[in-house]
């Protein structure tokens, strides 16, 4: 057990909570804080406190906003007839980036996962499927990633959203473009077969 | 350029003037960040603040630490004839890990480092000096990183403080325990060559 000033270990503890930083990191990053101008680590730390009290969930689609409803809900130049969903607020930046969709977006929050004991009221489908009840919808597009879970959290909703008339797609799953064939697996070679199309 | 409600995009930019962030790093921390619990987010920004107010450099050897003098320079079991340099102040808690070196320490704070523009005032040798010049010293033990400017620092000391009487040593440079020579460059190996000793 190393031995550290307490507000160093404490601070090392905190930054190892984070997504893919381990104890080794957390240590550099914590000394390096240690090291920075008082004013630039000020700013950090005011950064996170300022973002988690400003950032909420649009009351639209659940997207990460400081203001409601967030920039794309409020923008009348888009499609408000077709929505995207996606798991997280990262996926709409993505997404944005291809400046091919005009439409609406709902951020799910997750997915479903048994094993981590979400189930689908964890996640916002309530919010969505009040949508499609109360807007005159023409499309949902479902981009949830192709894993286990997200699989299965697409055919959960499509299945809720059949009865209600409202047209469900999926994204494709295939090679992405510049990709290898020989590094992908077998299930998304299949896909990528399965979804030929006629040139 | 991608769109972020104003406080995402200062997290994003905060986090990625971290070492090792880069802008697709700081922007997953973000969101993870921002789908923390509140009280979660609060903690890790008030370590960061406390850090920066609680720490100081210890006066004795600019080590960091929360009292003054560190717990090292204060601990009378220690043998205070002997100074191990260092970098920097994680270096410290690597040398403590080995439980084998029992005197007390000096931080540098960096190393010379003329492309950088960090000269011999930039970093902690005058206070090195004044504790050589003050305290009953035996040994002076450097242990810089043998990078170009680390070896260029660590002459400079010796040169500056042979004329003081003290004895000046460097730790070994060779092959790591577990290391295979075929990963090792020239350098190392012939540094391992040159200080091989008699079994």
């Amino acid at each position: 057990m190393d031995y550290y000033a307490l507000p160093i270990g404490n601070l090392i503890e905190q930054l190892s909570k984070l997504p893919g930083i381990g104890r080794k990191t957390a240590q550099r990053l914590a000394f390096y804080i240690l090291e920075m101008e008082p004013l630039e680590a000020e700013k950090l730390a005011l950064a996170i406190t300022n973002a988690k009290e400003e950032i909420k969930y649009c009351s639209v689609c659940c997207n990460l906003t400081d203001r409601d409803p967030c920039y794309i809900c409020s923008d009348d130049r888009r499609d408000k007839s077709t929505i995207c969903v996606v798991e997280g607020a990262k996926d709409i930046i993505a997404m944005e980036r291809t400046r091919e969709f005009k439409g609406l977006y709902h951020v799910l929050h997750g997915v479903i996962s048994p094993m981590e004991n979400i189930g689908p009221n964890e996640i916002r489908i309530k919010e969505l499927l009040d949508r499609v009840y109360n807007d005159k919808l023409k499309e949902i597009i479902l981009a949830i990633n192709p894993t286990v879970e997200g699989e299965a959290t697409s055919l959960y909703i499509a299945k809720l959203l059949k009865p209600l008339g409202v047209k469900i797609t999926r994204i494709a799953h295939g090679i992405p473009v510049g990709g290898d064939l020989e590094y992908f697996d077998e299930v998304t070679l299949s896909k990528a077969m399965e979804n030929r199309r006629e040139l």
